[in-house]
């Protein structure tokens, strides 16, 4: 199963796509970061985004897509912004025929590192170690998108395993 | 020149055409709202809210779209998935060719009240006025889409004296 694990944010979207190979781990296929530009209004940018987003599933044609559920405390500001971008690729997913899987933070640690209040940087470490990467996967965007793709592959694993047994 | 005013929300849309008359003032055309179902997930009622957003334009082909710009203070819960639903109408409006234009809320209390800080009763009975309509229109999503519409007229006209003074 191909999952992409998305970041979402209007300048820099982190996505990464990972799959289980056939030993039942997860495999790292591609990541990177999706960028609109910041002389482009805030209407532009989404349009650009939901360009790139489209363009990525068309060409990789994963399974599953995954994104964080957000809980912003503090800038307000910041939250609706980066809510205005979570709207258009849930919007995406939603167009390609798929129900965006949504995970909190806390459970994306807890998938990766089975801690979930670990550190960022030990978080970037285990996505390196568990898809056999030779460095931490940069930007930090796109270390998260493939953090929140390994999550849903965790999650999905149990619950085949749970469906089985049923 | 035929203009559309947007006021976004996930549950409850509210739209409002409003165009210029021979004699220069504004004339309503049609308003109301466009719902989405609460048994619904998030992202099917995003992609529901593109497509009847989508329908309003192809329909009746405005020539400009205005949307109020969001200040929330307190429900930071509410203000992400007003602007999750605010991100899907711009890219909308953008995809129709339109950059959208944006007001804040004391700009649409001014332009339709000549007072900044009117009470919202004020300001639907100000619409009313303007529009000659029989009733204050109702829901007030539908009213504020029309309180915006007219903003943008007022904006668009006094632009125009000031570039024919050149």
């Amino acid at each position: 199963m191909l999952v992409l694990g998305i970041d979402p944010g209007i300048a820099t979207t982190g996505y990464g796509f990972v799959k289980t190979n056939p030993a039942g781990n997860p495999e790292l296929v591609a990541y990177g970061v999706l960028s609109t530009s910041a002389t482009s209004s805030t209407s532009m940018r989404l349009t650009s985004l939901y360009e790139q987003v489209r363009e990525l599933i068309d060409h990789y044609q994963p399974k599953a897509c995954a994104l964080e559920k957000l809980f912003f405390q503090k800038n307000i500001k910041t939250a609706m912004t980066v809510s205005e971008a979570r709207g258009v690729i849930s919007l995406c997913i939603s167009q390609a025929g798929f129900e965006p899987a949504e995970y909190t933070p806390s459970e994306v640690k807890q998938a990766v590192t089975s801690n979930g209040n670990a550190p960022k940087s030990q978080v970037q470490e285990m996505v390196k170690f568990i898809l056999e990467m030779d460095e931490i996967p940069k930007p930090d965007d796109a270390a998260d998108a493939l953090a929140i793709a390994i999550c849903h592959l965790s999650h999905a694993r149990y619950k085949r395993l749970i469906d089985e047994q049923g």
